[in-house]
């Protein structure tokens, strides 16, 4: 099973932007990461007129498109899939980091901003980290905008534990 | 394993066009199918500025998003997949239609048109069908342009067989 935790906070808090800042941070690391965004609104991934567009306009239920540097899928679905089902579909990374998923049961990292206010989507329970720019009031980790090596440092500990490409090296596995 | 058929052919002679006819055959059908569209020269199927692409820009080596309709994945890799490493990153179809993969070691429909000439591009071993507007010299089947429901036929003859939802549903299965 690959580990998953889940980014959240409110709309504008800059979850995408924490993600673009702890991703280098892992890579550097030499960890393969893969990312899940939840979007309930749906998207237009393909373009209208290419031939994997007119694929799935002909009825197609998955279309696929392979070259020599990527290769993408794309499934339709009845009815929309849980995290773990989304999961399921990657293969060959040491962790998943989605954003999004608030109602989801993985642990969770909160970005919170002073700007947006109001309280935190999760609980303590919930929470393995928040990443803000004013003081929150939680048992949990907190780390600055500019502090995502530390929490790099946490997700090592905490969630990648051994399987770790150092600890990985260390233990000659 | 999930039966893959290879739809092959010279530029221009129509393999898009083919797949547009067959697969709301399939689908009539009650087949459930995947497309594999092989691509040498690379894709660009994320656009600029979207989330999804932020993470790939930032270092994921695989970037998903999942709607309530459909869910899309898009896989960095370090040299191109086989066809047989794509189609195992598949699940839930009854069979696998490929655009292209001519060099690949699936049976091939090949379509040809009097206006492009020349050879065929595969052997008579290779081929399961041609799909074509002038007579060809081969023994295996050929189907006229508009005669679609002639290859799906066959396709459901030789390649489907006994996966068929039909004869599942004959036999109880």
């Amino acid at each position: 099973m690959i580990p998953i935790i889940s980014v959240v906070g409110k709309s504008d808090t800059g979850k995408t932007t924490l993600l673009t800042k702890l991703l280098p941070e892992l890579k550097a690391r030499g960890y393969r990461v893969a990312t899940i965004k939840h979007d309930t609104h749906g998207f237009d991934i393909d373009k209208p007129g290419k031939d994997t567009w007119k694929h799935a306009e002909a009825g197609a239920d998955v279309v696929a498109i392979s070259s020599p540097a990527k290769v993408a899928l794309i499934e339709k679905v009845p009815r929309e899939l849980t995290l773990d089902e989304v999961a399921e579909r990657i293969q060959g990374v040491d962790i998943i980091i989605t954003e999004g998923y608030k109602r989801g049961n993985k642990p969770k990292i909160e970005v919170h901003r002073a700007a947006v206010g109001g309280e935190l989507l999760c609980t303590e329970e919930e929470l393995l980290a928040v990443v803000t720019d004013e003081p929150v009031p939680v048992r949990v980790p907190t780390f600055g905008w500019d502090e995502v090596a530390g929490l790099a440092d946490l997700i090592e500990e905490r969630i990648l534990g051994s399987g770790s490409p150092s600890r990985r090296r260390e233990k000659g596995i």
